[in-house]
């Protein structure tokens, strides 16, 4: 099957954003088994927009397109396909139902556009919109295929991985679908990674093999055919079991989950309880673990200690530590050990993690940006200190620095 | 003018990298004055390709390529356009030279395909690569212009800024460039914006007016064409001034910066310190205020108080109103209240927030998901307590619990 991913809306042609739902729909069309010969980008006009939709219709068996269901006179995605497809546009009543509810829950007064939202073409499947209001849509007409999405990527992932890809699905004939298994890697970088596994990426053909990358993230996924999940693992396991026998030690996940997850769910099932003290992080890596579902079983709190005064009246850090011509300073291997201790004492926590540096865009203390120190506290053992050189802007250093501290913790987890 | 932009790649549609290049490429046509109707990606396949030159020079006066300009069989950008303009493809002999120093100067032997970056079609303008081998080119044919970049952005980028865009400029006749303005909204939905705008969307032709939403926030931007920024601003400054009599108190910025940025800025100005207590929110708010570079002259410090004990014992909230058969519970406009409250009298901060309530998937305390109270405490005034009805995913209400709050603080000092 051939398909045409087209993204609507002029932000994306005056550059106001990058089309980040092209790479999601391409990445789930692959997994699918489904091959993209074109991606398309056209504005909020309704010519325009059906112009797109003959052409792709023409080259494709289906079209997926993104964007312009939301209650404004700018989203026109149903009304171009339904006059493109000469169909009416009627009212789906569940999808009106919840935006009425939502609205008079709320006491708010609905303005009449929203029910915009709740239209789709006469005689196609509604797919639920979990995230948001606008119901999406998928028809088939003359032998084409028509997935209409959100543009927002909050509703628009799990609106396609929840219900549009089982759509999709029901419309392959005799593919085998794709089974595959993403391995979660920390603590080692992508060309390290790609360098061990050369020969295995070089020679792959059946069981595919792909390294992924994104901001501090690597992750190898394996990739087979198969009638059924039996004979896909008789694929896949070998060649799993290959890439552990170089790389075991960074993996820490066979499937699509953040480390954050990974760390949870270890000291949930140990019964063991987490702090964290962060300054230059500033309640991001607080943020990345709160983030997890059933954190709150781990997850005691954390201290944004962004002050010297909060590090040391709060922490319990002596003020001669942190300032002073001859202090270590705020940004120092005896204050990161100090704030990890501090929280420990004060907290019923197992391990307490603390993150104090640089991020940056100016120098603090006449430290470098991106000189960051990670400390780890544990009930019985001895504190570990890791100081980091870390590159890029105040957000990437933030997160970097977030991602080392998660890393570290996992490692002393795993052992 | 009208223009396509054409990004090259199988890559793309394989979603295993994010056409960013359409992004920039956009923003830079817009300041050239130079509309962007159409972005389209194509894989790496000479027939698709000269089928997207076909097409982009039916309906556009420029058509600018990325990608496909590299010494690999798979680059094929500058022979389909060669094959569709009917030109053939010649050496570019400065460019040729280029390549052999950078090989002899290095001792490396130098494969026979890297001659493919010095080609051109015969009869176009070189566009120099400072950051790379392969060379870029501009010409045009039957009324169409035609500009051809490498895919790496960091070649595309500087060939586009130095060489590209003059080379554009001049084809470009006439044309005065585009000027616009960002006015930034908070505390004010998509739908409810545009009902209060529609009368000016509808009769918009110059200035034009176009609504943006993304998750949680709202922006309208103004945008004209015009010799010089007076002449721009004679335009701008009516419709903002109308936009603003109607919706004015809902407005934090006239250029595209973050309520959060707006926030530190106000309170930097006035010396006033900023602390917050968290719970739902895990460390969301300190996070993002924290991610202003300038914010720690403002932000004191944050508690993630996700346990009652911490509540408790770092904040003083009594046991009895977190816990038991009639006490308000944690989540409680009470409990925000005390927490606020709590933190205010802990700190030297001159506003102290707390934000605490129900971010799901499950319930707590018997309360809904989305129930969010957000308490702010100020030196000398009385506390005031929202209540909040959020829904969507645990993420999406953190994000807006925290957006929400930083509304509210921004409403305080804004008064």
């Amino acid at each position: 099957m051939k398909a045409e991913i087209i993204a609507v809306g002029t932000e994306l042609l005056l550059g106001q954003i990058v089309n980040t739902n092209a790479q999601f729909l391409a990445q789930g069309c692959a997994d699918l088994g489904v091959t993209v010969h074109f991606q398309t980008v056209v504005g909020d006009n309704e010519a325009r927009l059906i112009e797109a939709l003959g052409l792709a219709s023409g080259r494709a068996d289906l079209v997926i397109c993104t964007g312009g269901l939301g209650p404004t006179q700018d989203d026109l995605t149903k009304d171009a396909l339904s006059a493109y497809l000469n169909r009416q546009l009627i009212l789906h009543q569940p999808s009106m139902d919840k935006i009425e509810t939502f609205f008079r829950d709320r006491g708010i007064h609905m303005v009449e556009s929203n029910r915009r939202q709740a239209l789709m073409p006469e005689g196609s499947d509604p797919l639920p919109n979990d995230a948001g209001m606008a119901v999406g849509t998928a028809l088939t007409q003359d032998g084409t295929h028509y997935v209409l999405l959100p543009g927002p990527p909050k509703e628009m992932k799990p609106m396609f991985e929840r219900y549009a890809a089982a759509w999709i699905s029901t419309k392959l004939d005799g593919v085998h679908p794709l089974h595959s298994r993403m391995l979660k890697f920390a603590g080692i970088g992508e060309s390290s990674l790609e360098h061990e596994l050369l020969d295995l990426i070089k020679e792959q053909s059946d069981p595919t093999i792909a390294p992924y990358a994104k901001e501090g993230e690597v992750a190898v996924r394996i990739t087979t055919r198969a009638a059924s999940k039996e004979q896909a693992d008789a694929k896949l396991d070998p060649l799993e079991a290959e890439i552990r026998s170089r790389l075991g030690a960074y993996i820490y996940a066979s499937r699509d989950i953040s480390l954050e997850q990974a760390i949870v769910r270890i000291m949930q099932e140990r019964g063991l309880k987490l702090s964290a003290a962060e300054s230059c992080t500033g309640g991001l890596l607080s943020d990345m673990i709160t983030a997890v579902p059933g954190s709150s079983a781990v997850y005691q709190g954390g201290i944004v200690c962004y002050t010297n005064e909060w590090k040391h009246r709060l922490l319990g850090v002596p003020m001669d530590v942190l300032e002073g011509t001859d202090a270590p300073g705020a940004v120092s291997e005896k204050a990161a050990r100090l704030l990890a201790e501090g929280l420990l004492q004060r907290s019923d926590s197992d391990f307490a993690v603390s993150i104090t540096g640089v991020a940056g865009p100016g120098t603090s203390e006449g430290k470098p940006v991106g000189l960051v120190y990670v400390g780890i506290a544990r009930k019985g053992c001895a504190t570990e200190v890791a100081q980091l050189a870390l590159s890029g802007t105040r957000d990437i250093i933030k997160l970097r620095a977030a991602r080392s501290a998660l890393y570290r913790l996992w490692k002393l987890l795993s052992n």
